[in-house]
């Protein structure tokens, strides 16, 4: 009888996984600048009308600031499950490149709501985007915990900190999304509020 | 008499190959996401406009999960091999750097594959590719089994297992390209198909 | 009472953020060579047009090794700090993260500065992200040493070495990017000759 | 007195410019397929047409070959440099970093030589790229052989085996390139012979 399957020997390196996220985060975060395009040239004949051609960038210098954010927060909260990780197996590693795949579409989604700041569809994609990777995030964390991958200790305060984590910031973006109903400016305005402070993590926020 | 050769000293890190791959396949998995252009600017004057014309990316969309789909397959073939070689040695090292050629071609045949959906052509490249990742990595395997290379152990077992994947997933995927002789959409859907079961790893599918 | 929060378990690992660190210099400093775009091929119709074509791209190139060297320049400074870290923080994590958003940024100012060579609005957009890499990294550096980051031992003696080294720098390209008032080349030609020394270390300079 | 400069404690771990070489090698390698354009939608009107089209991309898949072969010796001879040395001092990163300078230039060669691949200018071009990346492994090693950074043992040994590789290998491609005084197709063929049994190693070959 044969008791060795594919299954058993797939994605079990916590640090290769760690290795192809650190990359796939690096492409992502460094792709986002291909477009922020050059002012044309041929527009240009002087430093004013350059200097006024910057200033024109700013929504979308806005929007490369967003999601360098968001993709750093996610960076983190992955880097915080990978580290209260033991092992990992093929059903937590295919968790986590579902969560990959959303990192990889951040520079669509980003491009995307610079390019139509003011379309609600626009907005809701890059919302939806934020989703994929919170859900994702919960459902390897979820996975990782039932079938025993997670370090010996802390794993049960652990847990509480993380799931209270994704559930907290996702809610904010979902109100944050909801805004758009009104203004898609103020549901930016409000997603990148509460980014700042994730990033910035003053203390009346460390409470949570 | 001089016994060193440069043959003897190179390609000797699996370590620094992991890194690599892990670099390649990041970077691959990433660029696809290149090809997901926007809709142009001046065709949208509205939001209903905007919503159709990213439902109308829908076929890009999909090539493009399809793509992430077999890289992440394949990385996790590949991790399997790496996890359990000892050492490794220039012969191997060449295989994997041919290995990875394949990888570096997978955003190229998706971006054919998505502009071209309905030609046989297009699809016959696709599965090319496909056949050079899968041809690759089992010659890198038997390299590392002829010469040596692998970890004390299940040696023998572990061949059989991923000897077998490999030939399994591959006569899988040469039915879905033979399928194109009837339909592409029929190829496409058959190789999403078995390579979500390869991913999601239902349990009827862990037999194998 | 719940004692584990979020903030203390985020950002802790040093070798992850070398990691993405590592991933996002090889991204950046290798894109920036995706603007140096080929001739057009219409254009040239014999091997002395191409020539004179490819010497036409002298100050793209130059503009590009310059990026290269300032960011080889800033990866060595980030090194020399991260190996000095014994663990890291989510404040620490969060000043580098800031100091990979300027090193993202750096392909979008050096196109810039490709492109409109001979405006100070763009020599002075290329030297501000040169100052967000220093204060970044100044402001990582001090954040490390009061919260007690470091590595047992010669902290104080690499404390002024490393400040000392980011002030003098700064202060040069500071004084580089003042020359524009009279010439953007003259700026150009004294901050490649301080990185030029920088990345040289002749024996005079190896003083500070 | 202050002993501790900033050139003491800069660029010393071999970890981290493996890492960032591995990175800068693994986008090098990949944004070379970039440049394979599909063949314009609006041109192909039937599978017959595809299938011109993609043989027409013939010498630019030919280039792209060439330079990942290319890519792929040098970061097996860079690895069996790093691999020996017990660590890295900054002379060593910088000469390193000139080598990764060499090494991010690839992808413009490569398009240059794909487009105007009848040109003697492109091909000297390739060639000084080659040129480049060779002169600085060597200077690189000699520098770690001059400084001590090299592991004990096998010092002596090593540096036979490792300059004579350099020196062979570069004699063998600017035979290549002054073969295309006569015709730049047959350089290209040379070098990329010679590459090939670089990579695979024959047995009459491995005494070298």
């Amino acid at each position: 009888m044969n008791r060795l399957t594919y299954n058993h020997i797939a994605g079990q390196s916590v640090e290769r996984l760690a290795a192809l996220s650190d990359g796939i985060f690096a492409v992502a975060m460094t792709l986002l600048v291909l477009d922020l395009r050059n002012p044309a040239r041929e527009a240009i004949h002087g430093e004013a009308q350059l200097w006024a051609a910057l200033r024109a960038m700013a929504p979308q210098v806005l929007a490369y600031l967003m999601s360098f954010l968001t993709l750093g927060i996610f960076w983190n909260g992955q880097q915080a499950q990978l580290n209260a990780c033991e092992r990992t197996d093929r059903h937590i590693t295919w968790l986590h490149i579902a969560f990959l795949f959303g990192v990889s579409l951040m520079p669509f989604s980003t491009r995307l709501l610079a390019e139509f700041i003011q379309y609600r569809v626009a907005l809701l994609c890059y919302w939806g985007n934020i989703l994929l990777l919170g859900a994702a995030l919960l459902a390897a964390w979820r996975c990782a915990l039932r079938s025993g991958a997670l370090k010996a200790g802390t794993a049960a305060e652990l847990d509480r900190a993380i799931v209270r984590r994704i559930l907290i910031a996702q809610a904010l973006y979902a109100f944050g999304a909801a805004l758009c109903a009104w203004s898609t400016y103020a549901s930016i305005g409000f997603i990148v509020a509460v980014q700042l402070s994730f990033a910035l993590a003053p203390r009346w926020l460390s409470r949570f």
